[in-house]
């Protein structure tokens, strides 16, 4: 199977989802269960959506039209991490090559250093989400330091628009964070041509 | 206004004329009117979706996910000219930059020559539909020889992916056709990051 099938099968699977008016509950448990199969195989993603960076790079594969959900992306150089931050949506990750470690991280004293809480450490073709109930606020970083890694992410929004936060692990200091996205084009998912003329 | 945003409303408002269950007389009034308003503008369509080609271009601008339209970027060079074909749903094409002319072609008697019916001439900002109420087989090329015209175009489904058909003016004889698309990348939208933080 063509990866761009993949990939296709699996947004239009996500928008039926969306489209039967799923809530978190749904999105965490049916929307975990398609992430899942997507990335049981790493044999789709676009080459162009798969480099790495001078930092962490976050490539948009699909925005809903109406922003209900998106796909994302995240690549991750050796040893690289993102500054501690939140989400405010659900999420969910799916690891796809390599390993990634998310530690949560909770307020500590006012003005004080946040504390770490649970870790999880990913491996390919495991899924976790984030939500409100288990943890919002986390850092992420590759486990390698001599490697590539990468894990796709969907959130119940547009990531790379919603207004979140960043935060100073050393004092708990919330500064206002807006990702957006690296790539300028998403990959054409549509031309069926060669699919339908063999 | 970023041209990006631009395109991005309009997109989301055909999303909404689909969600609310619109048949294809509403597309042709209610989309024909957004389409408009998208085409009175020639400032928001991106560079590499308007470059021509040694023949016309179709590039993707977006395909609603589960495939109920999709907006498309057709760039005519000098002279250049599609073959007879037909489409099988419902279209609207609306003139951006230069002109194109829109021949209709009648069967003709069995095994001889196709006939021309209705000749439209767009000029920028005008919207017209193709639909099997007006006509469904045409051909249609640059009304210029020396400069590029772009028009962009809607249609009922994932034009790309539909199997139609061109036609021989000579004979009348049809042949299978699946257009594809030219580009392997579609515009993202859905980076909100510098509008947000402004
Ligand atoms: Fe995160
Ligand atoms: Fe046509
Ligand atoms: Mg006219």
């Amino acid at each position: 199977m063509s990866g761009l099938i993949r990939l296709r099968g699996f947004i239009q699977a996500m928008t039926r989802l969306a489209d039967s008016g799923a809530g978190e509950a749904r999105w965490l448990t049916e929307g975990a269960g398609l992430l899942r199969g997507l990335v049981a195989k790493d044999d789709w993603l676009p080459a162009e959506m798969a480099e790495a960076g001078p930092t962490y790079r976050q490539y948009l594969l699909h925005c809903d039209p109406t922003e209900r959900f998106c796909v994302v992306s995240f690549v991750w150089g050796p040893g690289q991490r993102t500054p501690v931050h939140n989400h405010t949506v659900w999420g969910l990750v799916g690891m796809l090559r390599g390993e990634e470690v998310s530690t949560e991280m909770r307020p500590g004293p006012v003005g004080g250093p946040m504390r770490p809480g649970q870790v999880d450490r990913l491996r390919p073709g495991e899924v976790v989400p984030v939500s409100a109930d288990t943890y919002d606020i986390h850092v992420v970083e590759n486990a390698f330091a001599d490697r590539v890694s990468i894990s796709i992410h969907c959130y119940g929004g547009n990531i790379g628009a919603i207004a979140r936060s960043v935060f100073d692990p050393a004092t708990g200091a919330a500064r206002p964070f807006i990702s957006g996205y690296h790539n300028k084009a998403v990959p054409n998912l549509w031309d069926r041509s060669q699919e339908l003329a063999a």
